[in-house]
């Protein structure tokens, strides 16, 4: 019915999170009404994301060089590392401006049931970053999830053991800001009433 | 704050129609996850897109050959001709199943405010067509807008002028299948009340 190159760019773009095929066509239908530099410039920028970008030598954070902007920047506070699951945490971390210390990515949350085991996630590097940096204080920032919390608890049991002066911190769980109790899971209710403070 | 490579795919992908930068973010750090050969296979098919897609000789649908895929199937019904303004429309009255003739694509519609003339459209060439094909009828199938029905009109006056036995028509206009009389426009409603028939 329409061209294959056409029907095999829907099918690319289909694959892609959130894309169906009605999107994925109207994006086919836009990219075809535009300049080829256009299109191309798109293309090229795909492709350096597997070219250009490898893994921070220190905390596995996405990195156009050896280490990763945040581990190159002087500036920030090198005695506080916040542990996230994946790269895009950093980026949701950053977006707040809250907090100037550095990252550690452990590239995913433990999960017997995926077989997801510790040493599959960077923590051997954390232990070892954590001698050799003189960090004070590591914040725990994996998800809220089951898989997330587990590696949360598992984290602080290993971090005290090996270092027991080290100060071990988790995000906060409670109610997100601008919702209604009405609407709130009873976990996250009693999450937030066993976090309460004084006001 | 992220690699110079990841901030490029997002600000290229944030240029399609309906993808804000978070969605964008979402998918960089999808294909960040993907293996090289699939984002590969990606950006070859968008830059395919240019290289490989062409306008149909006849028709001026999106075609890989000379011809596109519709002027070159010999069991479509070449006495009847539909005319529409994009490519994409092709695809949404194909998707219908009910029409099995031939299309011609405007490349627009009629709009003196944004300076598109009938010179600027595709008008010449299907004269042409009707003239050497033995076209019996013409449906005219342009947007039901304000432009897309001028369009209509001056091509039916065009066309009965120009071809007296040929058949023209337009698609109906009335109440969307499935939707409330409550909520339809006052145009809307005029149009089915006058396009009423017997039941």
């Amino acid at each position: 019915m329409t061209a294959e190159p056409i029907e095999r760019a829907i099918t690319e773009l289909s694959r892609l999170p959130g894309i169906g095929r009605r999107t994925a066509q109207r994006l086919v239908f836009f990219l075809m009404s535009r300049r080829e530099e256009e299109v191309a410039a798109l293309a090229s920028a795909l492709l350096d994301l597997k070219h250009k970008v490898r893994e921070c030598a220190v905390c596995f954070n996405f990195a156009e060089g050896e280490r990763c902007e945040i581990c190159s920047d002087e500036r920030r506070d090198s005695s506080v590392v916040c542990v996230v699951e994946q790269p895009s945490d950093i980026v949701t971390i950053e977006r707040t401006g809250e907090f100037r210390g550095r990252y550690h990515v452990l590239g995913g949350a433990l999960s017997p049931i995926d077989g997801v085991e510790p040493d599959d996630l960077h923590v051997e590097e954390l232990l070892a970053r954590i001698e050799r940096e003189g960090i004070d204080e590591v914040v725990v920032a994996t998800n809220a999830t089951t898989a997330g919390e587990a590696t949360a608890l598992f984290l602080a049991e290993e971090l005290h053991r090996r270092f027991p002066a080290l100060r071990v911190t988790r995000l906060a769980t409670g109610l997100p800001a601008g919702s209604d109790l009405e609407y709130a899971d009873e976990i996250t209710v009693s999450r937030a009433l066993r976090g309460r403070h004084a006001l």
